[in-house]
């Protein structure tokens, strides 16, 4: 049997990994006898773009794994009727019996529409989004990468912080449209003072609140001051906290391209308390630092994509989402289960962080919530205060 | 006898590596009984404040050496007469013999000021700079470790643009006020498609010229186009290419705050081609990424702060800053001596990146600076393309 894969959305750290797990599944199996990629997600099945993945050597997948963004390349498509009758003939043209899509909400979106159809290809979804914002997954492949480049650079941007003994405010922005997972997990650097106050997009954000707790902050004596803030930080209206700041472009999906946050924030803190300030805004590497990708989220990225072929030669597996399941051994060291989950349950939905781990004031975040973000970023640097 | 060491200006990923080389370099020497270092920069000497650093650990030194940004603490203060009587006072009430100074054209201005006084402590400076732009030296410690760092993240920041099979433009702003070592370095991404424009502040910019460039490479068939540039680009006039982007902030040297730049092209480039466009600063990551450093770097940083140590020691060295000079015996391995210059050679000058490095149109850098970046680079990861 032939199978093909392609990617979709935004690149992570670990998306290649998952197109290796696809392919060395593929090359492992005795029925699998061809593995085809579409390039450009979707969109290399609408045009009838495809590479042949079948041969590629053991070289080439370790190249692969610790490549970032999408290999096959990317779109953003939201699928429409006039596009199915396309990509079901472009698909049986090329006798193709299971079509893995490795992607977010909108791709398993992708992943339900096309399995409602009639045909007898299988459709499997493979989670990947450094949003960490799937519901039915314990989380996403790509997600820990992430988290392992946002805790270790603020980490470092405190360092650079503390160097001027002077009161400053250091703001840092971090992706997120919806769902602050990315900028929950720099909690981790809670409790070593490398971060001093987090908001999610889960709260609304008040400006007259966020200047308070720096002041306070100040006031208690912490000169330098590290603040994490979402992209998504929106006010008590529903709107952006940094709107004036925006681009207003849309995407396909008519998401907002969104920035301008942290900037915001930096100019208001300049003009209310008159100090040293500067934001950051972490941008693209957040998705693509593949040099400081977690080796956890690489092996689950691979792992997952090969239980989802798995899943289709050995249960007839269709219309589902390969999901992580975290072990929860007590005293034990992490370990993770893949299982199918229905696409339905996944698709267009978002995952928000949980409100329990979030503190009362919505400033920080509760140190339990650590125990969930570690082993996903699996190691942070280690520095020496003199 | 004591002696004092203190570290000055903006963070490195090596500076802390220079500090481990004094403190070394102190602990190897019998002549040798105390070593102090001040918190600050020469603030701490203003100050008397002072850390004990003489009984510091083999584990300790090895995490310093990994801890990015000053570890005793930065100053950006340029000396008056009104300083000069509390400095040398503060140092003789130490007893101190000798004050290692780490740091960038600023403070070899306060190395050469403080060895003209009537005193019989030597002064002895160790370069420091991420912008490569100290005279009489071949390059600076953690020059290395940040070329390493912005080659990698563009590296990874040009995967990331080729997902998306559109016509486009990346812009990445990179730090470098007055010379462009740091964003010429880039050039190493040149022969891999992964940049293909530079431009620095040694060379006038022009925006229609610019425009012209990506648009000449949107027509030839380059659809994601990658483009670096310094922070400090000027105009023909001389004024800053993205002056109405700028915050016009200055520091205590009169150095305006830089940002912008990027932006400004991003929104010239949107509004005059209408391709998809996105602009990346690079930021602070840029000088205190020590989860990137350069190998080299690091060996070098720790190795000129024990030569100027050792040049003391053996020489009586006064008023020099430790230069790395670059032993060139064809085909083989890279290599480095430390010596000491007149540091007055050094104090407030700046070495621009060679006029005969840059390609005949300025928008890009001749091939043989490669053999000049590489081993200073010391390594960067490798990526597959399907």
């Amino acid at each position: 049997m032939t199978i093909t894969v392609a990617q979709s959305g935004g690149p992570t750290a670990a998306i290649n990994a998952s197109l290796a797990g696809v392919i060395v599944a593929g090359q492992k199996s005795k029925q699998i006898t061809k593995i085809l990629g579409a390039r450009y997600g979707i969109d290399g099945v609408l045009s009838d773009n495809f590479v042949d993945l079948t041969s590629l050597s053991e070289a080439d997948l370790a190249l692969l794994k610790q490549t970032p963004a999408t290999a096959l390349g990317s779109c953003r498509r939201k699928l429409t009727d006039e596009h199915y009758d396309t990509i079901l003939a472009n698909l049986k043209k090329h006798d193709i019996s299971a079509f893995f899509y490795i992607g977010g909400n909108d791709s398993m979106d992708t992943v339900a529409k096309l399995s409602r159809l009639d045909s007898d290809i299988k459709f499997i979804g493979i989670p990947k989004t450094i949003d960490n914002d799937l519901p039915e997954t314990d989380h996403t492949p790509g997600f820990g990468s992430a988290a392992k480049y946002v805790a270790t650079t603020l980490k470092e941007i405190a360092r650079d912080s503390f160097v001027y003994d002077v009161l400053s405010v250091t703001i840092v922005e971090i992706m997120g449209r919806d769902a602050g997972w990315l900028t929950a997990s720099t909690c981790v650097l809670q409790s070593t003072g490398e971060v001093h106050l987090i908001y999610l997009p889960e709260r609304p954000f008040s400006l007259d609140a966020f200047i308070e707790d720096v002041r306070k902050l100040h006031e208690s004596g912490q000169k330098q001051v590290i603040v994490a803030v979402s992209e998504g930080l929106r006010n008590e209206c529903g709107e952006y906290a940094g709107a004036s700041a925006q681009s207003g472009k849309a995407d396909a999906f008519g998401h907002k391209y969104l920035a301008g946050v942290g900037k915001f924030l930096e100019n208001q803190v300049c003009e209310r308390l008159g100090c040293k300030v500067r934001s950051v805004e972490l941008n693209v590497s957040q998705r693509c630092a593949a040099h400081l990708a977690s080796e956890v989220d690489l092996r689950e990225a691979q792992a997952v994509a090969e239980a989802g072929v798995a899943a289709v030669l050995e249960q007839n597996a269709n219309s589902v989402m390969m999901a992580i399941e975290r072990v929860n051994a007590p005293n034990a060291p992490y370990e993770a289960n893949y299982t199918p989950v229905d696409v339905i349950l996944v698709a267009n939905r978002v995952r928000k962080f949980p409100e329990e781990w979030i503190n009362s004031s919505g400033n920080g975040i509760e140190s339990i919530a650590n125990d969930y973000f570690l082993p996903l970023i699996d190691g942070l640097p280690k520095h020496i205060s003199l």
